[in-house]
């Protein structure tokens, strides 16, 4: 049985029940669950005090189970980021955990890839918000559980989504996936945790930000030069935020649009990932490819079959 | 008579009513004002297209009037950044210009400091904000308004306030004033219209952001190395925001002290300035002194009066 972890690195949990829940799910989803002691510790908004939190990473991280999986984002990552041991951390990818989550976990992602190159974590569910759901609050998404399930088995190697429109068609594009949570990724930029990648594939998704604040953060990034660096954009679910009356019209689309028309760098809408019911697995950290036909796009990098294929393979050369 | 021109460099004002009874106030406060004729321009949420903000923005620095204030704020003023001609704005300022405006402004009064090392603009009033409401929705400020005055006379040469605790009694620094709203000059970092200032005197503020965002961006300036460079770090006001059950307690004082923790510069609270009613007027790239005795804290810096009165005392020794 694949060993499960999950723990609350940044936000307290509002209440235990989906906790149980989502346990009890993935323990039906045949993954041997553990929850970490401190997984429902309280201090004010987070999951108790900074040191509580960062002893349960690097607890999870000294386990090395399969999977870590995250409940809950919230704010509190970017709190640890300088007192995180990244080695521990990257101990534990080297003996084949997956950290899972996305959100907060944006920073967490990020300042790996800050330091360890080669290494990957997984953008995904967390387990309160996709697991632990109630039938009445909408269950478990069909699409999410089955990317999950795949990616943590090691076998997923690629992800497809529409594009709106087909003007990327024939786009061909290879480089180190990163991005996440636009805020919490601009709120990386200028220290030592954040990733300078270049010709990289830049994924981004926010919640209950207004258009002309996601575009902000966008003309940052471009201003930062960090736009024009990447092979391309991939920008997933911006929602949730109220409109104005002094809009007049204006919305992500123009936004999108500004940015746009500030660089070169393909920046491709439509990515199934965001903090919404349905979202793919994506290995932030990796080296991937996209291909665009029409208006289909195809994501797909080596997974851990292929690697492991590969390996023997190599093995079975050094033995001629 | 001190020539005043409003001018709309960001968010489209919603109705003229607030402009008409701005300029008509800073008329009887014995301005001369001039209205700049895209002032009232509507594109989408903007004051214009970039092109039209653009050109009011080099119409008024080329004009150079006494004072260049700002009407309003919103967002916009970051699209412009990359296009300003800087020069033509130094050349204003050369010629007595006195630019106005907080909020979005941060981009404009920060993006200068960025290349033109000596030369300041003023943080203060927005013309509808400050000096356009009506007498049903708080007419003008006092102490705003007599600041304001005092500085476009060139007279003002320090203002005062109220620390919560006497903590700081017996603290002097020296440097350069930066800084401004929290969220625009975040929105900077990384990129070319960022001021490297170092031993400078850091003030901030912001308006519904929740204690949680502030501390986020705070903690980025720290992990930046932003807030150690600084002499001083001086909080205005940061309310509006909507406090959430999940906070249990946690506030703006808990960002504040998340700060604290991690630096040794002196952070001081209690600037009156903001996206409140009453707000002092502060040189934006002028060098500052400050004084702390017991709870009150003089910030002081070489008013133009002050300078013209120096030159003249140069100008005799070099006669002698």
């Amino acid at each position: 049985m694949t060993s499960l972890t999950l723990f609350t690195p940044a936000g307290a949990l509002a209440k235990a029940e989906n906790l149980k829940r989502a346990a009890r799910r993935l323990g039906q989803l045949g993954f041997d669950v553990t929850v970490d002691a401190d997984a429902l510790a309280r201090h004010q908004r987070f999951a108790g005090d900074d040191a509580t939190r960062l002893a349960a990473l690097h607890r999870v991280a000294d386990a090395a189970p399969s999977v870590a999986l995250a409940t809950r984002g919230g704010y509190g990552m970017t709190r640890l980021l300088d007192q995180i041991d990244w080695d521990r951390v990257a101990r534990s990818i080297e003996h084949g955990t997956r950290w899972v989550g996305y959100s907060d976990l944006t920073a967490l992602q990020n300042g790996l890839i800050a330091r360890k190159k080669g290494l990957s974590m997984w953008a995904g569910p967390l387990a309160c918000d996709d697991f632990g759901r109630s039938e009445a609050d909408g269950g478990v998404d069909e699409v999410t559980r089955d990317c999950f399930l795949e990616a943590m088995s090691g076998a997923l190697e690629a992800v497809g989504f529409r594009a709106p429109t087909a003007e990327f068609d024939g786009l061909e594009v290879r480089g180190r996936l990163w991005g996440g949570n636009l805020t919490v990724l601009c709120s990386l930029l200028g220290t030592p945790h954040w990733p300078k990648v270049k010709g990289g594939v830049l994924f981004l998704e926010d919640i209950n930000e207004h258009p002309y604040r996601v575009e902000r953060m966008l003309l940052q990034l471009q201003q930062a030069g960090v736009i024009d660096a990447q092979a391309a954009v991939l920008l997933g679910d911006f929602s949730g935020a109220a409109k104005s009356p002094l809009d007049r019209g204006y919305g992500i689309k123009d936004a999108v649009g500004a940015l746009r028309s500030r660089t070169r760098t393909p920046v491709l809408t439509g990515l199934p990932f965001g903090h919404i019911r349905t979202k793919v697995c994506l290995p932030v950290g990796a080296t991937v490819e996209m291909f665009v036909q029409g208006r289909e796009a195809i994501l797909g990098w080596q997974s851990d079959a292929r690697l492991a294929h590969h390996h023997a393979h190599d093995h079975d050369h050094a033995h001629h």
